[in-house]
């Protein structure tokens, strides 16, 4: 079914229309609870949804952090230029209130996982603690960082560990979903479950080719 | 609850393994089938999960691309590297299996949109096609692209312009995720609906403090 699409020329829209129309369709996104430490170790925890992996080998993975309104670092990407590590914490339904607390503009003296009855744990490699109620958890190192203008900064980490559940995580290293019961973010206010699941293999050349026999022969 | 986690010393870690972790932990990702051009006008159509929107301001959007295994680019990088322009189009459930036509390893010469079934329309603001199929589309000049490795290319697109279904966008730009109808990626062969939705709002600090006190208050 093909339908009629609206179009909107970005020169020509405001910032908030931007925002609005690019977090409604790239849906949906995997949400980033990044932890890190100031210079004096205190410690915060911030949501980010402008967060994916982008390659595996070397493994880095990529968050967008948006400044104060006075082009002013955030207390994330302040933390990181200072100490060049954060970890990255997978959010499940079941921390997702948790998430929530700690995404309330507290002031930076202000421990979010405290407030949110989060639990840390320390980290392997690098001092910044992990959440101990999270499925998964990325100890990072920076690794570049774009400014990609006044209002953003684009940081890569690179992934120098990594803590699965021990439950959700099998002798091959295959993952299983069900346990991380990962939450996406949507548009507006919204997330998504990631319980309604299928699964879709890719096709070699030769399966493809096979497929389209069997299409003409019947 | 907590739970034991497995701790995984990426150093120590093969390739395969490293993979194999964060894409069954980094969930879910949302999917761009990106359609580019070559030098004689052929198209070129692939799916990726290692991107997302990091920007609004500049609006940026990030493709993780890996490389052939003799370390040559792949089509969709090649095209990027010559024209310097791509299209990146949302897969919703209606188009899944197209999208996974597009994920066969055709060699450059064959136009997977065709081979999938789907149309391509004119791009406005860059002459390649978007997806007539597809929920919404974002048109990208190449921005910067960061030579990762040898494995790997980051490839970051300014969007100049947006196309959305015209019946998934109201007056106010807000978006309706039923009308896009996304799918997510998840580790493996694996995928996600995006149709068990919840709101939360974020709270402001003086939202915070009154649902502290009314807890201290029942």
């Amino acid at each position: 079914m093909t339908t009629e699409h609206r179009f909107f020329d970005v020169a020509a829209l405001s910032r908030r229309d931007c925002y609005k129309l690019l977090i409604g369709t790239v849906i949906p996104r995997p949400i980033a609870l990044v932890t890190t430490v100031n210079e004096t170790g205190q410690v915060n925890a911030a949501p980010f949804s402008f967060f994916n992996v982008l390659s595996d080998d070397p493994p880095i993975l990529a968050l967008g952090v948006e400044n104060h309104a006075d082009m002013s670092l955030k207390d994330t990407a302040h933390n990181i230029r200072m100490t060049e590590v954060f970890t990255v914490n997978i959010v499940s339904a079941e921390i997702i209130a948790a998430m929530n607390v700690c995404a309330v503009p507290f002031s930076p003296e202000i421990d979010e996982l405290a407030e949110a009855g989060l639990t840390p744990l320390p980290g392997v490699h690098i001092p910044v603690p992990r959440i101990a109620e999270a499925p998964a958890a990325f100890e990072c190192e920076r690794h570049t960082t774009l400014e990609i203008g006044r209002a953003r900064q684009i940081i890569l980490g690179r992934i120098v560990g990594i803590h699965v559940r021990a439950d959700a995580v099998d002798e091959r290293n295959h993952v299983d979903p069900d346990r991380i019961d990962a939450i996406g973010r949507m548009g507006g206010h919204g997330y998504a479950f990631t319980r309604d699941l299928f699964d879709l293999p890719t096709m070699t050349h030769a399966e493809w080719r096979a497929r389209q026999d069997d299409l003409q022969t019947t």
